[in-house]
């Protein structure tokens, strides 16, 4: 027999009341962060390199990985021109609709700015000052991968909070393998205000951020996504600049009361699952049958998708539909998962909202598709993943800030806390700290 | 000669004038955070070794390491009791002082939670809810180091932060090498409200947190201080759980325009030599004599602190007292630094605050020095090191809280934002995600 199998996406198909159920979960939530001695390795020599030679290195790895001709890293920004120039050449209703994604993303981060962004003080009865300094970082680098799974929403994601966060200079680098560049990509940037833009990627442009060349200026912090190697270069320089979480394979659950179409649902599953084989779909619900009607959605639409194949070996390899008692056990078994995207697909969103407590992104109510969310509803789509939900946020204007403590002691607030800092100074050891502190009391002052 | 020579401190005299300058400054500030690559061998066989056999490791390694036999992990637990009868035990003064420390630590941390800790969300005209939902970690570990380095200080600094974010359960690890047990630790504990206490440290203390044995729990994040085993327990196990900073050795530096007590700032820079050979504290001023007045009062104070060899060292291995063309020249310089801590010791605290950006935590004015911050004004004396303030924050509220984007879109949202998405996933090819935004769209949906 020679004719092609039909493609069949199976998720795995669990039960909580059945004995093995939590080994089976296990199983499938497995996933192992380990990285890769051997690419590490190569990383670190790419990023001593850099570090030592600067644009020559970046020269000569984007020559040897990128298939790029350049006689100099200047040769490879991208200036505001090209960027413009991108954006004038798309297609009126892909303008339109990055600048509108661009105006919602903008919108909810001066929003966060607002609640949560802001420098405060309060004095003490004595006119002590205590408070916090909240400043932008003076300089980022946003990564952005090429290739296949560049997103110009990534662009619009990573940009638009530093920018609202008041960073004055946001570098991007983008990969241009053999000089294709994403248009789509370009014109993002342009919308987003991106400073300065060069063509290059990889661990080397990791570490011309990190350590700063001739040409390329040094960063504080660098945002993004990337493969291994750009994740393995960004834990590398971290601590000489700071990085955003690396992120794993992406994820999403469903909580269903059954109340939403079955169409709907197989499609947000798919969403996920098409981003690639190791991305992973979960729907929860107390409803065998409905749980049923949705297996029959994703059999008939599976078909119609240019993606399927790999959807296909997402839903087979990491997927699960999984009946629970109830949807309160449901709420609490997403808690445990911790998802990036936890979809509430249910008539009452709001009933069960309050029971969610470990999260990336909260999506309420079956109008609410996570795709929604992923381009233009505002909030961002760069998500903690692999559980780190249960400590981790999504990327916001507070990782382009950093706060400093402030603080300005009066003369009367010398006394009391300096008789207080003397007592515990003395009980650790610290006699110069408890005597910084007595100097200033009146007796043993200049007042 | 047979004599023993005077002990000295004379911290690098530099001019910013000077063509050599920025040569000589930065081999001052260098340090290298280089992990040695033993002892990240050794830490890893040890975390592996306690995530496989859980309390057994736990046990083996404290009596290796702590010198201590016990029976069961259990024995090693520091009950409510016991950290209540090591608060009863010690003089009253100190009793006094905790309570008033640990009072002025939460009231300043309830600040900070009101000023930036609270869920917020709006909605657009179409009834879209957006917002985000702040929720505490469920479960936090503490690492607080034994011996001489013990400081009931860093309990409070700790525990009280996680404590004002509403995290239920706060597990605080502290060593006892031979059942040595530091009274003001336990009786910190007590006052912080930390919930459970282990004698247990090391890289199988943050493994046991990590992980969780049979008797120890699993918690979420880890935060404290600690060796350089711990520290590199504490990156090994990052992603499985949320770790805070790892911190270089602790950094003063005191831009003066010559209006403080030279002995003040003398005082003040030894308070930071005193803690250990690596410290560094540097000292910036427009006008020479007064750094000479200083270094006099280095010359007349030292041999009155115990301390005083470390401080010798440290201050002639790290510690610099460096003249500039001006107090903005100054500012400029603290700016590229990027200090843990900064003291303004000037009349006009409030003239020069403005133009700093890069600092831990600011201390205005000839009062505040930096040993009343460390104990009782409130803000955190945990702060980030090396530079590293460029891009990072106090430890506060925040680190123990997490955030959850909340999306609620409306029928009517649903139909402008499906639009808008529909044509970016296109353009990114992700037709799934397009095929979800549009099947809410009244024509393809069910309404």
């Amino acid at each position: 027999m020679s004719t092609a199998e039909p493609l069949l996406a199976r998720p795995l198909r669990l039960d909580t009341t059945e004995p093995d159920f939590e080994a089976r979960l296990a199983a499938r939530l497995h996933w192992s962060a380990e990285t890769d001695a051997a690419i590490e390795q190569r990383v670190a020599a790419i990023v001593a390199d850099v570090r030592a030679r600067g644009d020559a290195a970046v020269l000569e790895y984007t020559r040897r990985f990128d298939a790029i001709e350049a006689a100099s890293v200047a040769e490879l920004e991208l200036g505001a021109d090209a960027l413009r120039a991108a954006f004038d050449a798309i297609p009126a209703a892909q303008r339109e609709a990055l600048q509108q994604a661009a105006g919602r993303i903008r919108r909810y981060h001066e929003a966060q700015l607002q609640a949560c962004g802001r420098s405060w003080s309060y004095r003490d009865p004595d006119g002590t000052l205590l408070g916090q300094k909240v400043t932008p970082l003076d300089r980022v680098g946003i990564y952005v991968p090429g290739g296949k799974a560049a997103y110009p929403s990534s662009v619009l994601m990573n940009a638009i909070p530093a920018h609202v966060a008041g960073v004055p200079e946001i570098v991007m680098v983008v990969p241009t393998p053999r000089g294709e560049r994403n248009p789509l990509v370009l014109a993002a940037a342009h919308v987003a205000g991106v400073s300065r833009a060069f063509a290059i990627g990889g661990a080397q442009a990791v570490a011309a951020l990190a350590y700063g060349t001739a040409t390329i200026p040094q960063v504080d912090k660098i945002t993004g996504p990337g493969n291994a190697y750009v994740a393995s270069a960004k834990k590398h320089v971290f601590g000489t600049v700071g990085i955003d979480m690396i992120a794993g394979p992406s994820e999403i659950l469903v909580l269903a009361d059954g109340s939403t179409p079955p169409d709907w649902v197989a499609m947000d599953l798919f969403s996920q699952a098409e981003h690639d084989e190791l991305a992973q779909s979960i729907l929860l619900c107390p409803d065998a049958a409905y749980l049923d009607a949705v297996q029959a959605a994703i059999d008939r639409l599976l078909p119609t998708l240019p993606r399927a194949a790999i959807i296909a070996a997402s839903l087979n390899g990491r997927g699960a539909l999984i009946r629970t008692r109830s949807m309160e056990e449901a709420c609490a078994l997403s808690n445990r998962i911790a998802p990036e995207h936890l979809e509430v697909a249910s008539r009452e969103p709001q009933r069960w909202e309050p029971l969610l407590r470990h999260a990336g992104a909260i999506f309420l109510g079956a109008y609410t598709s996570e795709s929604l969310g992923d381009y233009c509803a505002g909030p961002n789509h760069v998500l903690p993943t692999s559980g780190t939900a249960r400590f981790s946020s999504p990327l916001g204007v507070y990782d382009f800030q950093k706060r400093s403590s402030l603080i300005e002691v009066s003369a009367a607030g010398a006394q009391s806390l300096g008789r207080i800092a003397s007592v515990l100074a003395h009980g650790e050891g610290l006699q110069a700290h408890a005597r910084a502190a007595e100097l200033r009391l009146d007796a043993e002052g200049r007042a």
